[in-house]
């Protein structure tokens, strides 16, 4: 693994501002031939195998001997790239910033650009803006657009940090996680069981509590607030088909934040305008994180519909 | 229509705490043989022509010729009855302090008795606690406890007050309002939609902020929490069926708070234990607000589904 903070100069967001002088922190393992960028999610960061350490391995999506796996801090992510206090950030502002900084390393041909939630709308961002770069793009628990439910939560997440930026903080988190997971997965984890540790309260309470404690030691309340005005404003429904890179995108059975129904029907639409575009479902009870929780499952999804 | 406020003296709640003078607020509207209880969800009140006004009329469930309707504010309620201010309440509080008030005004015979999410709960709790005196419990988008799912959003609605009762008790209620209503109903009303007045944000952020004006206005923080703690508290799981009252199950398709599979389950539990036990679903995009938004269908399926 190496770390570099890439510096891409000045950089005008999409929303008109421009900020002066820009690094993103770049993150690379192994040396394969094959180059995969893995975009992160809300709250992750360039270093990938931290939060999605079981696509990585000899008998998993990557096998480092083969691949060369990038992580890229999102512009405006408080994981090492330039924090942004001017404007809002777009997902095609991230895009267009990762563009520059692998442009920096001399990357200009990613064999695989994937991620999962916002990370998926960012790879799907890369196929349609640099449809010569991609050869695969892999949009996991993400669609063409964020639905007015998703929008609603997101909202309500930075009202609760703009009431109190440490326990709204800390609210927000409880909120994301409800959407995170499934119904069925705290039936059967939590059910109606009191606190574990004796405190008067249902277990999911506890649950809950323990996420937010985890949380507001590594979550930046600007950063937040800045990634989830980017998700809401995703929308790329009219685009026109990429040329070239095929799209495959994965729903996710049980997710409810991004529903395997408007995952299939982002696909189908690419398809109709022409794209290369298929659609998979990973079965899985474990919600909307099922792209973290089941990465084995969802690496074999990706590796079995490779159709390059 | 006449409205009494009914003293039930002293109540012991079931926590252990005594309240010393109770008074509930009572409505009753018409004068027909047949006795209707209907009980409030979460923020009524005992004016239930207010808030269930589809219900009432020659044509509909309640035709006042022939039915006399009750309401009652619940026990904890800020609707008129006495404020509660040590220890919680539970839905058993809620129903026994009920049924001493229907006492005192010599009503011990009820030929129905429904309402819906923790006016179904109390429904229920009736026909469990009462069944001499309850011919037919119609328990609408409710079911026999109350899920890990539905537990935490409570417990976020009131940790939200607890950081800021006024701010807190708004994004409470914007919270509620995503779980009453459905992803398709957010899709047709408000899609991806800017703000209608041309604030800077999204249509649905607007409906919200707008539903949290109206809110404030007529609920307080303290009975929010205390009967959202009581939907917590409630599992009848292990209650045994009750001899003599109808049970008639109602659950709405697009729910997600109190999924119709779960309603159905609840059903059938009771129906394997010797309950006279039937479900019947509400068919409606409307979300758990159904039994608001759909009284019409609604009063017919309640209606249809008479066996006495």
């Amino acid at each position: 693994m190496r770390e570099e903070r890439v510096g891409i100069g000045a950089f005008a967001l999409d929303g008109g501002a421009v900020l002066p002088a820009v690094e993103q922190q770049v993150t690379i393992y192994g040396a394969g031939d094959r180059v995969a960028l893995v975009s992160h999610a809300l709250t992750g960061s360039s270093r990938i195998r931290e939060w999605w350490p079981g696509m990585f391995g000899a008998e998993r999506l990557f096998d480092l001997d083969r691949w060369s796996v990038i992580g890229i801090n999102v512009l405006g992510g408080c994981y090492g790239s330039t924090p942004v206090f001017s404007g809002r950030v777009s997902v095609r502002d991230m895009v267009r910033a990762q563009a520059r900084a692998l442009e920096q390393l001399g990357i200009t041909r990613l064999d695989l650009v994937t991620g999962g939630s916002l990370g998926g709308m960012q790879a799907l961002q890369w196929a349609l803006d640099f449809p010569e770069r991609v050869e695969r793009a892999a949009i996991v628990g993400a669609h063409d657009h964020h639905s007015p439910m998703g929008i609603a939560l997101n909202a309500l997440q930075r009202e609760a940090i703009a009431i109190d930026p440490k326990r709204g903080l800390r609210l927000a988190r409880k909120i994301a996680m409800l959407t995170y997971k499934s119904e069925e997965l705290f039936n059967e984890r939590h059910g109606r069981r009191r606190d574990r540790h004796g405190v008067d309260r249902f277990d999911i309470e506890g649950y809950l509590e323990h996420q937010a404690e985890i949380f507001e030691r590594r979550m930046d309340a600007h950063t937040y607030a800045l990634l989830t005005h980017a998700m809401d404003g995703f929308d790329v429904r009219d685009a026109p088909a990429p040329q070239g890179p095929e799209l495959l995108f994965i729903g996710i059975s049980s997710d409810w934040l991004f529903r395997p129904q408007d995952v299939r029907a982002a696909a189908e639409r690419f398809r109709a305008k022409g794209a290369r575009s298929a659609y998979a479902e990973l079965e899985s009870e474990h919600g909307h994180d099922a792209f973290l929780a089941e990465p084995e499952t969802l690496a074999r999804i990706i590796a079995r519909t490779t159709s390059a």
